[in-house]
């Protein structure tokens, strides 16, 4: 793919800019589709992004339709049908800001004005279009093939909400249209699945304005999927020796002070009273749960045999996010964790360890999301130590004792620089969503710091007082994140084993309403959420209704399944299980939820 | 049982003020007693209070040592013994200060000078002491014939902790010995079941100091309980059609505006940020969780077939208590309740009412607490109606409806006037502690205000919109309240279905180890918690260590039972159940657990 440089340089692309100039002329091309069809409109920035281009535009009073942008596209073609070269050239300060007088840019003429007094400022024309523009670009039009205007929406000048509102029209370009469609897809599908959407449409979740952002209000269905969720990760880690807490949600700035939230995490800290008053008592929101768990270690004399002491807690926890970055169930100012820390001799740590990533692999692998995940060694900044407790020393120590850890384990890692806690180093397990886009789900850390500040020591065989290493770790990470993500993976049609409504019974007739009852009856005392929908609707009404709220089974009840003793089952999937008796349908039933398949 | 005023009128004592006369004269007779002993003794106040008597008394540098006590005791006897007449004495505010100058009480003359300028100064005088004091009292120190000296505190004068430090000499007296002895028994056995005390010997929770008051960590006992509770009241509620929601612990203050809270708790909620700047955003903690449960209704049209609609929640609240008030798990800042809210059809209140005062009653009596409950229906003051919402007709409405349905109930009550809540009267269950004391443990009140607040309003039969009736109600109250009473209902022997630890068992010798592990295992496979002491301490010592920690069944391994397949089981209550066999053991564990008995 040829490219044209601002000095009139052609060069081939390099592969990893391909892309970003191929949507850099694409909105260049957009621009001159608008200019042509809306000869006031006026220009301010219209650069490539990660997934496609925008241009920002200020159209005066014209308000666009769908209709408009498909016109704008249509233009869009017409203009790389003509195949116009696209050729830069160079003017200085003065001459520029005269040029862009001229064609009656006033936000190039703005933009001028914060460029660097001596700047040589380029210009890319195209026909009978021109742009203020560093490139490089396509060298003609044609070159771009495969393209789409995806929407558009309000968007400040200069992203500052007291300048004046434009409109931001967004596309995107692919190499190639397989490319493009793949693409489209993509999205097309990731929308379908995506839980601000669905899980509002589904009744999991919900917002409310006066309770404020970051603040979702879990609906009966989102409480009792995080319920059955939060149950089931207590109980195996019971299983495996976790001793269960439950701390306070709030502290004195005493304890963030000891465990260094204070210095390294104030800003992230709701702080309840005036924090630089040292008179009166200040109280803060809890961000984390170790200063706090440690309290439980702390409550006694340890010795050795007291170790591993593993502490377990679904903890509630509280970050001061900033608006702009609070999303659905992902990015939440208050959120609910499976959260834990392991109290450990030195010679413990690495089955320990091995142990805490057995059982995220074990929860996370049992929902499914394990098959989208990474792992990421997130360490220190060496360059950047303010930002951390302890020194190079320890802190080297720390990664060097971690690294031998993922080692042994067969542990396959990426890694991050400047991602680790303040405290120590982390085994970070990233999970890509649909829309591509990557977040922690859960991470094991190990901690040599904290407990001396603390003071936590253990009395070890040979009767010296020893400091412990501390893992800290989550098992299945924050619920409302895991239920945004398995939303988003089943696209709302969560496995039987965990849907909040396991099965409902749909009723032919009123003939069928004690029937109803009495299976009902049977599968609750068995501890299966059911429904009857014995309402005078249709029944392809009543099956519509079960589709739609992704009611994993229904049991259609009619004379014949009276008479027979019989239930008719359907799976959401569309799959007819027939007329079976109960006791069939239950050892399925049985099968699907104690053996949490993923149907 | 006569008694001398302040004029000399003597006169027989009504009954309801014997008991304060009593002890005011014992005061004054305790004083008396320190005087003899301690001549540089001043004295500061020294009344009659609930449970008995003290005296706040400046010794300069003199500390009171329990032998003190006791000879300061002895000293009481000896005065009483002389029988020395108690007789008033009258003086104008002048010759009064002249008087308690020349007797060096610096104190009384401070008093005086908080007395109106023309009060008459009254004085009573035994023996060699002299009182300031507006009585009345015994007519003779003999008339004291039950008292004790029951302990020493410091006490600011007047409260103020600006002023000096007082040593308070506790004591008590009673008509009779044998009231004394009962009252000095319950105390005695109140001061053993002590949640405060009894709660952290047996590491049910804990505080500390870097963390604050009123914020208990609740250690992995006390945390099991709970868990074990909240699981069980959420599983029944569930059973009697509650849909489970989780609403955020805090919100901006928009909605506590809407819901009055604002202006009628503002003080009792934790503020994050400045309460007064209207510019920026304003959170708080919740102190209840109505607004936010209401939420769940109002997403969604509702229709009078979607009534009742049951909301239950695990709820966390926050009240910013006086330091002065926390105490243990009884007052705290922070705690979490089996919070829930029905929102209905005029037409469905009863029966509604009703259901939910039956499960209270369920729960509470599962758990052995509800026979030390009494009934208080809480009603808004007409006098005080600042405190309220609502006009006195909705007030004599709600009122009057919530009669009604507790006079079909047959729930015999007192009435509590400005007991209510700001939007409405409520059913208090009343609970009466180890020491006497009486707290609210679970409610259940009738909202007719807040609906319309809110805009909650559903599609009645004829299609009008109609407001519902809300209930606002508990089923358990709250968790740590209640972990509190049953700590010192079953003085921490807690029923074996609610234990944190069901089962332990005891090696003789480690020929038992490998058996041990196999009926734990059976044991934990079944869901029992259970443990294994294969430690190398004596058996002996193994018991007692079961014992002090209350674990209810213990199963004492030694080598017949390996050879028998048996398990010597003893009960903590010291029942011998002998050797049995493990079918038979686990039928008896399964009736007392599964039944929730309270043994």
């Amino acid at each position: 793919m040829k490219i044209i440089y601002k000095d009139g340089t052609v060069a081939e692309a390099e592969v990893q800019e391909e892309l970003e100039v191929l949507r850099h002329s694409a909105a260049h091309i957009m621009a001159q589709a608008v200019k042509r069809l809306y000869p006031h409109a006026d220009f301010g920035y219209g650069p490539a992004t990660e997934k496609g281009f925008y241009y920002d535009i200020d159209l005066g009073d014209t308000k666009l339709t769908d209709d408009d942008l498909a016109a704008i596209e249509a233009e869009m073609k017409k203009i790389t049908k003509e195949n116009l070269p696209i050729r830069p050239y160079v003017m200085n300060r003065e001459d520029a800001v005269a040029h862009m007088q001229e064609l009656g840019e006033k936000y190039k003429v703005e933009h001028i004005g914060d460029l660097p007094e001596d700047a040589e400022i380029s210009f890319f024309k195209q026909g009978d279009y021109v742009d203020m523009c560093t490139g490089p670009h396509l060298c003609y039009t044609k070159a771009l093939k495969a393209f789409k205007i995806t929407g558009q929406s309000g968007a400040y000048w200069k992203n500052d909400k007291n300048n004046k509102m434009l409109t931001r029209i967004y596309g995107t370009a692919f190499k190639t249209q397989d490319e493009l469609d793949a693409y489209l897809k993509m999205v097309e599908e990731a929308e379908r699945r995506d839980h601000n959407k669905l899980g509002r449409e589904l009744n999991f979740f919900t917002t409310v304005d006066a309770i404020g952002q970051g603040l979702p209000i879990l609906l009966p269905k989102g409480s009792r999927v995080v319920q059955l969720l939060q149950r089931w990760v207590e109980d195996i880690e019971q299983e495996h020796g976790y001793l269960l807490t439950k701390t306070p949600l709030m502290a004195k700035r005493d304890l963030y002070r000891i465990s260094g939230h204070w210095d390294h995490y104030r800003d992230g800290m709701f702080i309840l009273g005036d924090a630089d008053d040292e008179e009166k008592e200040c109280l803060a929101m809890r961000p984390m749960t170790c200063p706090f768990q440690y309290q439980v270690f702390l409550n006694g004399a340890r010795s050795y045999r007291d170790l591993p002491m593993r502490l377990g807690e679904t903890s509630t926890l509280f970050r001061n996010e900033d608006s702009g970055e609070m999303h659905g169930l992902i990015r939440v100012r208050q959120f609910t964790i499976s959260e834990g820390h392991l109290v450990l001799r030195p010679d413990q740590l690495e089955q320990e360890f091995a142990d805490c990533l057995s059982l995220c692999k074990y929860f996370l692998g049992t929902v499914g999301l394990l098959e989208d995940c990474t792992f990421r060694f997130s360490q220190w900044d060496p360059n950047n130590t303010d930002k951390y407790e302890g020194t190079a020393q320890q802190w080297n120590d720390a990664q060097a004792v971690m690294a031998k850890i993922l080692q042994n384990l067969g542990v396959e890692y990426e890694i991050g620089i400047d991602e680790a806690a303040f405290y120590g180093p982390k085994l970070d397990i990233q999970y890509k969503n649909v829309f591509g886009k990557e977040d922690t789900i859960v991470t094991i850390q190990i901690d040599m710091l904290l407990a001396e500040k603390f003071g936590m020591y253990y009395t070890d065989a040979d009767g010296q007082k020893k400091l412990p290493y501390i893992i800290h770790r989550t098992s299945l990470g924050c619920y409302e994140r895991t239920l945004a993500y398995l939303i988003e993976k089943y696209a709302g049609a969560l496995p039987t084993w965990m849907s909040p409504e396991q099965v409902r019974i749909l009723t032919i007739t009123d003939r069928a309403n004690d029937y109803a009852e009495e299976i009902r009856s049977a599968l609750a005392a068995k501890k299966y959420r059911v429904s009857v929908d014995d309402s005078q609707n249709t029944l392809k009404y009543k099956i519509r209704n079960a589709q739609l709220e992704k009611v994993p089974y229904m049991i259609i009840l009619g004379d014949k399944d009276i008479e027979n003793k019989t239930v008719s089952v359907r799976h959401r999937s569309g799959e007819d299980l027939g007329a079976i008796s109960m006791d069939e349908f239950q050892s399925i039933l049985a099968d699907v939820v104690d053996n949490k398949l993923k149907k």
